[in-house]
């Protein structure tokens, strides 16, 4: 007998006939006599449509000073949810009980609309599954210490399910998503995609944080930090496939680094067009320089992701970065009317049509040769790198946004990754 | 500098513009130096589509099982609502802050679906108000000692709010509803009846318990035993009315009873064709009687309003009551397979096409003869009169349905409550 976390989507939870196969699943497998805690999303579509009523009352989008009402508004949605599901199992003829976040509780720091966990008391879970039941348990919220409701931001109900399996030590976190696993990237990319069976968690966050948008980042962090084994499944099954199959099928995230039994340098390719590049040239070579720059696009609320500062050459240099699609606009105007004027730089440049794409893979920390390999091959599709980042198990480049699929078709198949050769 | 409580329903909280305009009222009593308190009910039609949910889950109808499951989902459209109106006041410039009924807290006892406020703690909203903020409550929910979510039933703000103000010691409970104030009756029946500038707690509780459903009648026990001013008042006048004449506008609920200006001996007219009246004939008259027949009844979930025993005849007597007309074919079930043999009483008959009609009146206490008044005024119409059943300040008849408007309006005159005659 194991304790198991499910975790459940919106689309998972769409409609009462959705929720009530949900129903039948989770029962399958407290039937096999597992304890079985659950934490489901809002039916889909429900957190849209309680923001966009709140948008319609304050339009100015001043959003901060409305944050603790956003987070009382949204965190309904997933309490509907959690006890649909309870009267769900129970007309299943199964006992269980629903938990909001304040209840169970699920202590959280005061961030509205983007609070972190701090501690989760089982107590109150624990009794309920002695005694048989099964617990529901709302993703996405929990309570500050002055007994307000926040929500821990999108896709925040997977950073929900894995700190509810770590803080209760459960056996696995099963995550029943509308894709079947994490691949080696995108198949609507690649066609010769495949599925992995494990991934490691450093490779996962990686995958997750450069755009591979399968377990919202943080949730990964937090099975990463705990050890936590999370398996990404699909949550299109039926019902009542066998349970043994179910339970081996989707994609695994492994906490020990070598179970990779595929044996792969390089484990999967992901790619992000959602960033531009700008560049701030000729600026004068002094200690501090990054910070001048970065602090003022900061100062904007502006996130940077890669950053590149050039060889210094007659004590200039030129600094790169990119941030947001989304922020583009607005990091121009910051360093054409601010930074570049103060510190004397020549010229600022921009463009927001590239595309960033990334090798992943454990693998490379033993093996050399993997950046070389990866501008052979983009080199040899006359693909030109415009900037390169590189960490112990990723390289990242930055190419015009044109050429995202091609690059992406050729380093799967250089890495080795299309199905054929598995 | 006074402090009060507003209570909207659900239709005012219909429309994100609705909403807006009810933040703008509360505005308005904020900014004339009031401390506010409001409790809003959730949006129109949230709370049936949340249970039709829950009914799709659960067709069984064991809705007892799944009480504790329903609280949970049902409160999330007051805990939408609260946070709305929240936003809606910051967005109109005035500090506001929403509670839920488990933040405030309200504790009730666990009677989920139709649970009894035992407390409320008003220490946070105090401090909210002293702070200069609007505080908007969630009705119609509390928290249990074991932490979980209850509901007070159906109209359950309406109790809320009363309960809230009388726990804070407010100056005045402002109920806010489609109509415009209590009736002398209701003036789709007679076009003559006119709204009561002054009801006594007294009458309004008949009036309620007789149907007159313009609050819920537990809202009424809890504002006459706790001595609550509470006014009855349109939501459909505009936000920008002046506050003198709003603040004086509807019918105020009164805790004295000799403020009754108008020196009514009746104040109103009621009626209700909800019931159906049962007969059980020739039952051997032995003491116990009425209680063998009514615990039948009643382990059967039917709940008695009127009661009439007949003198009794050569050691036989008639038995007659009136029950919900839903209940109406159960009820008789009971009687003619399980009640009727084992007392061997005569006949069972019964009649759902009735109606009740009341005079209500604290005047009644020092006037004789009104219930000779009412019995003359009916007969001189042809009503026959099947049932009468008495109390302090109430005569309530039992007549044939098809006479009721009749009845009605005849009574209206016969007591002096036309328009033209105040």
């Amino acid at each position: 007998m194991a304790l198991i976390v499910h975790k459940y989507g919106g689309t998972s939870m769409g409609s009462t006939e959705r929720i009530g196969l949900v129903a039948k699943r989770v029962a399958k497998w407290a039937r096999a006599g597992h304890q079985m805690v659950v934490v489901p999303s809002a039916m889909s579509g429900e957190t849209n449509r309680l923001l966009a009523l709140a948008k319609e009352l304050a339009p100015q989008r001043q959003t901060k000073a409305y944050a603790r009402e956003l987070d009382m508004l949204a965190s309904t949605g997933e309490q509907a949810s959690v006890a649909l599901l309870a009267i769900a199992l129970q007309a299943e003829g199964m006992d269980a009980v629903s938990y909001t976040g304040w209840q169970v509780p699920i202590k959280t720091d005061s961030s509205f609309t983007k609070a972190r966990i701090e501690s989760i008391d089982d107590a109150r879970v624990r009794a309920d599954l002695a005694a048989g039941r099964v617990v529901i348990i709302t993703g996405f919220q929990g309570i500050d210490a002055d007994g307000n409701i926040t929500t821990l931001g999108r896709g925040g109900s997977d950073t929900s399910a894995v700190a509810v399996a770590a803080a209760m030590k459960a056996d696995e976190c099963l995550i029943y998503t509308d894709v079947d696993g994490v691949y080696t990237t995108d198949p609507r990319v690649v066609a010769e995609a495949r599925r992995l069976n494990t991934i490691s968690f450093e490779e996962m966050l990686e995958m997750a944080s450069l755009g591979s948008k399968v377990l919202q980042t943080r949730s990964v962090e937090f099975a990463g930090k705990y050890k936590v084994p999370v398996r990404v499944l699909s949550s299109f099954t039926p019902w009542d496939i066998d349970l043994q199959e179910e339970a081996a099928s989707g994609t695994l995230i492994t906490i020990e680094e070598n179970v990779n039994m595929e044996q792969a340098v390089v484990s999967g390719i992901a790619f992000n067009r959602d960033e531009a590049k700008i560049s701030l040239l000729g600026v004068p070579d002094t200690p501090g320089i990054a910070f001048k720059i970065l602090s003022s696009v900061s100062a904007a609320n502006i996130d940077v992701d890669m950053i590149i500062q050039n060889l210094s050459k007659d004590g200039k240099t030129d600094f790169s970065f990119t941030v947001h699609r989304n922020d583009y606009a607005r990091a121009l105007d910051v360093l054409q009317e601010q930074v570049a004027p103060a510190l004397g730089a020549s010229e600022v440049i921009g463009d927001p049509k590239i595309c960033k794409v990334s090798i992943v893979g454990i693998g490379m920390r033993s093996h050399a040769g993997v950046a070389s390999k990866m501008f052979e091959s983009l080199s040899a599709e006359g693909i030109n790198i415009q900037m390169i980042s590189t960490s112990e198990i990723k390289v990242s480049v930055v190419i015009d946004e044109k050429y995202m699929e091609l690059a992406v078709r050729a380093l799967h198949k250089a890495f080795d990754l299309d199905a054929e050769a598995a």
